[in-house]
């Protein structure tokens, strides 16, 4: 029992799509909130526990329904997936029914607003629980002065080679390991799992395109008395879909540099047919859009591995180490630490000339 | 008194900003809608004629007042301003009551939602008078599926080196002047003044970020069965606040070429300390990030040279076409032509190979 973020006694709902790509939410929450989370529902996977199908988790029990859920004492049912388009799937509806009463509150990161929905709006007022909606942006946005580059904090935003790469992962455990160096490192979250985990942010794709960058400066600003803030990136400048999103963040936040963040073995955009340009073009094409309004370099890669064995990850970080001349790591693998030196370093240059 | 596209006997509220880039919308329906409207309300030209202050516009006369343009007999007011932000400026207030009083319909193209003012709502109610709000997207848009690129239709996209360059006047320049070859040319608003002129389209500055590239699809398949699709631009890849709308409305309407618009003289972002590229690097870099999903070229420039005199506006003309290899002309002082004939050129070769 026990809270982080927004995440408090929850069920994570995952019914039929357990696994590090198919709920990237729940497997974040599971990795790095577990102590909050009583069940996660799958009914395909009902009776193991969160390790035994992902690999983390810990002890965390897997049930077949909200009613096998009720013995854990839950809070909050937390839906897990974090689908293209943002829709509510068919089959969660009733569930999230169900949840709501049996007096359970729901945490929704979907575009698919459910104090909208009328049914299930008043059905949360008839049991007294809270529909939660990560992604509704605040009302106050308006568009970017152009600010976040004179601020006195050091920005690092992470950027990817497609979406669900691992960009919340690195910045959160980059975030993270700065603070072991007693560094103020602040995580600014701009996506619906990071703000589940931090209590606090924006979720940038819902923010009306206008006004997307300064979603992402207003971000920025609340952090300025930090040494660093790690800003989540989302999607990619190559994504058919969402590369506004992302140039938006980008030149919102100002980053002064850049980790890039890659699936290995990943060669095309997923669920679209646009490839992915190797990691040297990606390099360059991050730094050059930047330069645009600000230049930032990429310092390291966040290589995410999951899929691969161990050898084979080890082996593609040093051959990748060697070709771009950057630290690589696999962040949950081997750990963020060749990441958060080479932001530390880049951070103690720019404030040496910044102070002056 | 007549009507074009949502404008019918319309008073434009340009109230002491009638001018060509300080009333935008209000300058472009005066240029290509002038038998809609009755008047023009800015007090600080009153007397005047639309001809007189703008130099186009016809005998359209400035009023002081919306008590002074009912004698005209109009239906509508219409904000002809649009303003970085899209607030309703506190001095327009009392003119747009002063209208819903006087039983006229307001149409407005703010990001500020007339029919979200409680106020300005029911005082409409009361005189029984529509609030337009053409802003507002339309409720069933999603992401892009990357379908544009293989519709059966020509895409030319405008796209600029800045805001508030032309990108609307030459979108719907080419068009007419391509239907009078006799090809089906079709005009995609993209913003609000092009949805007023045109009857139809989508504010894509509206859209929430990740439907932006979904939402420039819908509208290319809309005119999926003409022949060339003249796209309204927005904004620019340079812009610190806008930069993601350009390039979700770039690889959302997958141009097959582009046509680059430049305001003669403009070094900077407008409002913005950001500083313009030179043209030839504008074309490079367009063509650039339109190739991360599907290659474009730029076939021509817009030259917007209204406050320039006529000898160094065509000389201007003259030294691009030199340096740049394209053509150029200035659509309003010079004709639209050589445009439409390098996109006509370009739709001709196209076709030819779509057809096999």
């Amino acid at each position: 029992m026990g809270r982080v973020g927004l995440i408090e006694d929850a069920v994570i709902l995952a019914e039929g799509r357990l696994s590090v790509f198919g709920a990237k939410t729940a497997s974040c929450i599971l990795r790095y909130a577990n102590e909050a989370v009583v069940a996660v529902l799958d009914s395909t996977n009902a009776g193991k526990t969160a390790e035994a199908v992902l690999g983390f988790g810990g002890a965390v029990p897997i049930v077949a329904s909200v009613k096998d859920s009720l013995k854990y004492k839950p809070k909050q049912l937390v839906i897990g997936i974090a689908p293209i388009g943002g829709g509510l799937p068919p089959e969660y509806r009733e569930i999230v029914k169900e949840a709501i009463e049996s007096r359970l509150s729901v945490v929704s990161g979907l575009h698919y607003m459910l104090n909208d929905d009328e049914e299930l709006y008043d059905l949360a007022q008839k049991h007294s629980v809270k529909l939660l909606d990560v992604r509704r942006p605040p009302d106050e946005l308006t568009v970017s002065k152009d600010e976040a580059r004179f601020l006195p904090v050091f920005r690092c935003l992470t950027v990817g080679s497609d979406c669900s790469v691992g960009k919340m992962v690195v910045s959160w455990e980059v975030a993270k390991a700065l603070r072991k160096k007693n560094i103020n490192a602040q995580f600014c979250a701009t996506g619906q799992t990071g703000m589940m985990l931090s209590g606090w942010g924006i979720c940038v794709d819902r923010v009306i395109s206008d006004f997307v960058a300064g979603a992402a400066e207003s971000l920025v600003k609340k952090v300025s008395d930090a040494d660093i803030a790690m800003i989540e990136g989302q999607g990619t400048i190559y994504h058919p879909a969402y590369s506004g999103v992302t140039l938006s963040l980008l030149h919102g936040s100002c980053p002064n540099i850049m980790i890039l963040c890659h699936h290995l073995g990943r060669t095309h955009i997923k669920q679209y047919d646009v490839s992915i340009p190797p990691l040297k073009k990606i390099v360059y094409d991050y730094e050059y859009v930047s330069a645009y309004t600000h230049p930032a370099k990429v310092v390291g890669i966040g290589l995410n591995t999951v899929d691969s064995d161990e050898e084979t990850a080890r082996k593609a970080c040093i051959e990748l180490e060697r070709e771009l001349n950057l630290p690589v790591t696999d962040c949950v693998r081997f750990g963020p630490e060749p990441l958060a030196d080479a932001v530390f370093k880049e951070f103690k240059q720019w404030k040496s000339v910044w102070k002056k």
